[in-house]
């Protein structure tokens, strides 16, 4: 969407075309799937942001396949030519070969993936109020949130606060605070992506929030019924839980294999296309590849799948091809790292800036602010402040919404 | 809900029983439908609201059936005991024995209606956006509604505005602007509870947003690819059409039917059952049918499926209990009609408030102001008020999501 809006501004015709018709702004996702935001909020109608730009048509589609050689791209029906072609299509979640484990613990990556974890989240403190064997209330206040990254941590947290303040007072029979979480994980810390005095003090922020973090461990089974695991100690262990969040693995999108196919071009273990300093493939300057698809080493490490990597990589194919229409070689791209982030809780967070480290209130206020400014459109910005002022305020939740199928019935 | 809020402050015990875990406030849910609002925006969870009082609990569960011998009501799993039931179902969507017609034009009763007629309405556009074939692209441009109550005449308003104003600048192959809206409707008027004057003030503003108004005209078949109607002249008509919504008919929900069974009670020709002047059923003082379910005759009219009849009778139930705790007798149940009124688009409605009938600008502002009134919690308010004000300045609607499952597939 960025090269798109750059796009829009240059003496060219340009096509967007998406599955969705809208942009999701996917850092705030979690927010959906723990009641605090609505979808609306975060996503942003891609004709809405795109239409003063009238040299740009979006195309509600789904590309099936390419044709390199012909410059062409596929789609359900018919086909479309192009003389550049600029792939993003993100990743999907990815379970290691267990795609059956798929049922069992939702990922994140979509609207509906959210809808459908913040109905299981809810529905689990519902059965529970109703179950009368105290087994069996049990295995509906267990939380498993395997995988802590940022989302992992971000969704245990949120899960942490739903039982402790959200629902305090909202339940008759059950305790909600009584509720047992655990995030697992496979590193030996929690955001492994970050320093290890960060990591140190999200797991604080975690157990504070009653979150059981346990590190060191691997997943060996998921069915209807829990979770199975060894851990360092290599003793295999069960967990009994109805509601199990996959946020442990992700690959690149389907279409990259199959581009990379097509080109015979290398991937990475995740499915990630090899790409030039320029972003584009090897022998094919006229593809760019970015973001969650592309693998680019930037001294000598891969680039991680985050929010600004393509942001950056989405501004720079776009002035590349500025630079190319006036005869210009566009120098090679450099990612340019103001920093990482992950929030945990209220008042809660932990901040990677490369030149200083900090967490707590103050990392916080910093995330909150700059989640806000890299949110698509003033309407979503002006009500995602608001429902956060009054979640601060109330420790409400207002979006919690049971939607979609209910598997009670 | 509000009998529920009521009781709370009485010496008893009570428990609230719903499938769904949110209040949904029906009269603003064509404003999820046509990308106005989020569902979050108008639904209330059930526990947030009754939280603060501690003889209330909430158990969202699905009842079976009635006991009314032994006093108990019958839930998927396990049954409750009570002394005094109050049954306020509600209705369902209903097509005079055309069942087959709700896949291809869904009514408007839940959150997942809305989505639903939101996602065909947007894809609508979509679909005409990639067309080639000039018949075919009509088709997917033309929009029928059927039933020109209240609902109807807002969803139709909402779609010409769509059409007209929200989608304007957004398409480059196809103008929004032709979108073709029919509403059909059986009776000589739209706005049949309305008086004459307000029902063609009504039609002359639906004409201004491009919607054409066809009353006496009575649908005879409905399936993907259109809607088969005979009119006045009795001349069968045929309309192409993809997006057909359905706002012709309700019926009250089968568990009223289920309750009439049981006691062998009257009910009419919607299903509601016959109540007595106190909202009981005769012979059963412990049980108040209230709302879309219950058949009251007032001044020999029944009343309306209206929302503050049913709001008027919830507090009414709860009053009554009030009184026999103290030994008295309750009053008759008395509807007090505040008016009537319905909202066709911006700066457009009509109302009838008994001594007085206006429409225009003032109405809406009336309109407006009263929904924000009685929408429930002050969180949803400020919302819905700054959404709307958004929308007024700026003719956009933000919540225009194509979620759920995808046709085009």
């Amino acid at each position: 969407m960025n090269a798109a809006k750059m796009l829009g501004r240059l003496p060219v015709s340009v096509t967007l075309i998406d599955r969705r018709n809208f942009h999701l702004f996917q850092p705030l996702l979690y927010q959906v799937a723990s009641g605090g935001l609505s979808p609306g909020d975060i996503a942003a109608p891609l004709r809405d942001v795109l239409s003063r730009f009238k040299n740009v048509q979006v195309l509600m589609a789904e590309v099936t396949g390419f044709d390199p050689a012909n410059r062409r791209v596929l789609l359900t029906k018919g086909e479309l030519p192009y003389d550049t072609l600029i792939l993003a299509t993100g990743a999907e979640n990815y379970y290691f070969g267990n795609d059956h484990w798929a049922e069992f613990a939702p990922g994140l990556k979509t609207i509906e993936d959210a809808t459908e974890i913040r109905r299981r989240i809810l529905t689990a403190f519902e059965r529970a109020e109703l179950e009368t064997d105290p087994e069996k209330r049990r295995a509906w206040l267990r939380f498993v949130v395997v995988g802590a990254g940022p989302t992992g941590v971000e969704l245990a947290g949120a899960i942490g606060e739903i039982a402790r303040d959200t629902l305090r007072d909202d339940f008759r029979s059950i305790r909600p605070a009584e509720a047992q979480i655990q995030l697992l994980e496979g590193a030996r810390h929690t955001l492994p992506l970050f320093a290890e005095d960060l990591s140190e003090k999200a797991e604080r922020a975690l157990i504070k929030l009653g979150v059981r973090v346990r590190t060191g461990v691997r997943v060996t089974d998921i069915d209807a019924t829990g979770v199975s695991l060894t851990g360092a100690s290599a003793t295999p262990e069960r967990i009994e839980a109805h509601t199990i969040i996959w946020a442990a693995g992700v690959r690149a999108s389907p279409l990259g294999r199959n581009l990379a196919n097509a080109l015979q071009t290398p991937t990475d273990r995740g499915g990630r296309i090899k790409v030039t300093s320029g972003l584009s493939i090897e022998g094919h300057p006229e593809i760019f590849v970015l973001g969650d698809l592309a693998w680019f080493e930037q001294d000598k490490v891969p680039l991680p799948g985050l929010c600004p990597v393509a942001m950056q990589q989405g501004w720079y194919a776009a002035n590349a091809i500025k630079l190319r229409l006036s005869g210009k070689v566009p120098p090679p791209f450099r990612y340019n790292n103001k920093g990482i982030m992950a929030t945990i809780g209220r008042a809660s967070a932990v901040a990677d800036l490369g030149f200083i480290r900090f967490g707590g209130l103050f990392a916080w206020l910093a995330w909150l602010f700059i989640h806000l400014m890299y949110l698509v459109g003033f309407r979503n910005r002006f009500l995602v402040a608001i429902q956060w002022g009054f979640q601060y305020l109330t420790f409400n939740r207002g979006a919690r919404l049971i939607t979609g199928k209910d598997e009670s019935k």
